[in-house]
């Protein structure tokens, strides 16, 4: 179901009973650009990636967010769906909501618009959101405003200490309307409209008013329909009416405010359900969530998996969990759509869904891709194909593989990590796995130097892969690992590059380090992680770029034309993230 | 008329003879984002205010261009009018064209989607552009490329020098391929399809066909219509066949990259006309017309006025023009809707303007204000209305108005800067106007200081205008010019704030003095330019906020609630820019 601002409010209701009665929830979000490839390196440790992705979301927004509900019901066996498509964006309203400006990534709104993405709707009708920061700090200061008028009622004092001098070519103008107010007052007019005037003059007649016409005015701004912002005079009747009117007002103006927080109410409902959240290559999914909706990305990477740990308990990656034994035996791709082509073949079965409402659900036949609610939707059906196999495999039955939730351990809090080589992942709930990368040196060349002088330098110990950071330098990894120490002994120095290892350049990195120590920092190995190694990486995974290109997506990059190969010319620009 | 990509190429030839045969002609620019009230400070020169817009028109796109043609019937003395509202958005289609990054301010994209704007044709429809260094760039990669080829069909030698081992995950797919070939050759089938693969088998098929089937096979990628990228193999029949081919390719390359020149021809058609533009507040067309479309933004300003004035040797601002006498004694405001009200009353008299075809052109009952089109289109009229008034003063008749382009003389190649006090202006075609300071000073005070503070601290010396900087400092000007001296040296340095004149904080800022050196900057006086220094303002002209406000725009601003008076609130976060 789309959801924008203007059926928000009405389905609110029935979204919060869906989560808190469903057996998980999946989602999917859409942005105004990723800016990947740009920064991350396939040698970054997850801290690092973290950290790159961080800075990324506070540049971009999250424009559509895809909530797909399922519920499962024993004795039917069946799962129930609710699938919501909200369409997300906030406009500047008042001081308070500030005036962002935000990124936009040209292919990826070239890429939305062309999947059908209506931008028109949602800058229109987008839903509104703030994350907590940004709520209380707006609630303080309509309190406090609350506070300085209520007193200033009850105390008879002047409301402000600054008095601004009135400068000549206003004097006019404010005389004429102290006129006009004194007319007022002897007549027997209900209100006054005063003529339209600046923020200035406005201030200015503020300012009379507490000095000439305390006790005896009321003076308000109305926002007229053509945008005009407008001043009436009242006769004020006593100080409890102004009291109740400032009452009113400023209950207005909480009710504003909770309008104001939005689509964030959904995203509280998530967490308060604690329900399993499942999301396909769901790492920006997650920092975005947290970031618009819930709490700032805190710059503590161990803070950032504490808090998302506390938020969200149970969190599931198909994208990490499809790239690992028994399933990935049987799934050749796992971008989205050709995960979901696998899990509907043998030896997979999607269990039979059943939208409640035509109007709150999708259909596959509906083929909506890279729509959020539809992606989410699907990441859900994906999701549960490979649990019903997980249980088959594991001789469990009927009905009693949807409520066996110790099925899905091995693949909790663990989120995929695009690009990333050595199959690393974000672990939530604890340590994260330290890879080995004695066989990785950072090397250091003339601005000439082409992948072909790596790859010959290294020659005599084998294949190798590289991860340009620029023109003159890359991580360089060995394929034979037990090549390392001769490789650096062999290679040592010389004038023309320079190598060392990726611990020593990690270390002189973070400033722990005098360039000629030796590491000291204990790794521990890949090896007894059995299900990480067992992850399958496909063909031609060393980099042809002086970017690195991630060996388990789609390619949808340029095309390597032999007259660019021997260039440095960057193939790919940009990776689909999904 | 509405240009998008679909109609672009069809109209063009109809757009240069406009052009050609046009007596003058008007534009107005929509951006993704403005950005302006938050770095220009009212006592900017010209020059920091071109160094601040600069750096902003490299963040922001241009997203529609209006182009106005109007042309002067001296028998019938009417206009022909032809308006084209072209939407420019550029697509990331290759390596070449980069995938960029660009900022949109919230508040300017729901403006624009508010009044109508067609965000969803835009990004669909949008029509590409190239300015010069990219469009060289672009040129010379392809060039170099083909000489490559071209070079290395006639050397016979192998196109790469590079030669990537085949890692043994990789050798079965290869392996597998070198079979289709030889198989292909000894059938009589015209072409091979090859199995889909990533970039980098794709790079080992032509490395392998390079070493295997040289002179016998041609392979070539083909993006197929679901976008994958597939390698089709032919036979290749002799050198002079691959040359013919490489060099039908290469023009289709050369067409290509015309058609990503697009808009670009347009700005290229006004240039070589050297026609009279029109602009209504210009500046940020003018920049933005320049770095996009022409030449990117020089760093130096004085780089900057001559190559603006060398390619556009005629511009006129209108909103320059009705804020000097004698026209503005007739304009109460000259934000473009109010002006084309102004000039469509006495004195004033629109000429007539005849639409030769109704859909090349607006009526003014069409009311699109915020198109670009129909702005640029208005922007004439009003222009035409100023034009008739001061030929009529002048005593000039009829049709011999409009071929007087001397009472247009004080108005050439002067661009409106708004939000700075003292009337300047960026003068293109020589020197700009020179504004005494002497009466402004520089002050930094404690946090807790708000406006009150500083009108008292200088309110011996009559009333001042605070320009805020951030919340510790401000520049302060005083209304009565001849109290600086005795201000500075009454006020001196106290342990609270500091204060120094105008002159020394510039110098201080160019890094081009001493602290307590005397500033030795000459200045020419203000005085002498008797048409600038006439230029009306409004009333309430000093700053009640943190951020300068341009006392001649229409206010859109917050209200100033007499709560909030006391605080540093900034009441305007943005200022209508027309």
């Amino acid at each position: 179901m789309e959801v924008t601002a203007s059926n928000f409010k009405s389905i609110l209701p029935d979204v919060e009973k869906a989560i808190n009665n469903c057996t998980f929830l999946s989602i999917d979000l859409e942005f105004t650009g990723l800016d990947l490839v740009r920064n991350i390196n396939a040698f970054d440790t997850p801290e690092q990636y973290y950290q790159k992705l961080r800075r990324n979301c506070k540049e971009f927004l999250v424009i559509q967010y895809g909530l797909s509900i399922f519920r499962y019901d024993e004795e039917k066996d069946i799962f129930h769906n609710e699938t919501y498509n909200f369409y997300i964006f906030r406009r500047p309203i008042n001081h308070n909501i500030p005036d962002q400006r935000f990124l936009c990534q040209t292919s990826s709104i070239h890429f939305l618009v062309n999947e059908g993405f209506d931008f028109n709707k949602l800058f229109k009708e987008g839903i509104s959101y703030l994350n907590v920061v940004e709520e209380e700090k707006y609630r303080n200061e309509l309190e406090e405003a609350n506070k300085k008028v209520t007193d200033s009622i009850h105390s008879q004092q002047n409301g402000t200490n600054d008095v601004i001098p009135i400068p000549p070519d206003a004097k006019e103008f404010v005389d004429n309307v102290v006129g006009q107010i004194e007319e007022f007052l002897q007549s027997d007019q209900v209100e006054l409209q005063l003529p339209k005037c600046n923020s200035f003059l406005r201030r200015l007649i503020y300012q009379t008013k507490s000095e000439k016409f305390r006790d005896r005015i009321s003076v308000e701004t109305r926002k007229m329909d053509n945008k005009d912002r407008i001043l009436f005079v009242t006769r004020l009747k006593s100080k409890v009416e102004e009291a109740e009117m400032q009452k009113q007002k400023y209950e207005e103006q909480l009710s504003e405010l909770d309008a104001f927080v939005g689509f964030t109410k959904v995203l509280r409902m998530v967490v308060n359900s604690g329900k399993l959240v499942v999301g396909h290559n769901a790492c920006l999914d997650i920092l975005h969530s947290l970031d618009k909706f819930l709490n700032p990305l805190p710059a503590d990477y161990e803070e950032f998996k504490e808090l998302t740990h506390s938020l969200f308990p149970k969190i599931l990656d198909t994208k990490y969990m499809s790239s690992l034994e028994p399933l990935v035996e049987h799934i050749s791709s796992n971008v989205l759509k050709n995960l979901l082509e696998s899990v509907s073949k043998e030896p997979f079965e999607i269990p039979d869904v059943v939208i409640e409402e035509e109007e709150v659900g999708y259909s596959l036949k509906d083929e909506k891709e890279h729509e959020a609610g539809y992606d989410a939707y699907i990441t859900g059906l994906s999701f549960l194909a490979m649990w019903k196999y997980l249980g088959s495999l594991s001789g469990v039955k009927g009905a009693e593989i949807f409520t066996n939730f110790d099925l899905l351990q091995p693949y909790i809090n663990k989120i995929y990590l695009m690009v990333l080589i050595e199959n690393q992942y974000m672990n939530l709930a604890g340590e994260d796995l330290t890879v080995s990368k004695d066989h990785v040196f950072y090397l250091t060349f003339p601005k000439e130097w082409k992948m072909n002088n790596i790859v010959q330098l290294f020659s005599p110990f084998g294949n190798v892969y590289v991860s340009w950071l620029d023109d003159t330098s890359a991580y360089v990894g060995l394929y034979k690992r037990d090549q390392a120490a001769i490789a650096l002994s062999t290679l040592s120095q010389s004038d023309t590059y320079s190598i060392m290892t990726f611990a020593r350049r990690q270390a002189l990195l973070m400033g722990t380090q005098t360039p000629f120590a030796s590491p000291i920092k204990k790794r521990k190995s890949v090896e007894g992680q059995p299900a990480a190694k067992r992850r399958k990486t496909n063909s031609g995974s060393f980099s042809m770029s002086k970017r690195s290109i991630d060996p388990i997506v789609e390619d949808e990059e340029e095309p390597a034309e032999p007259e660019e190969s021997s260039s440095k010319k960057v193939f790919m620009e940009d990776q689909a993230w999904e």
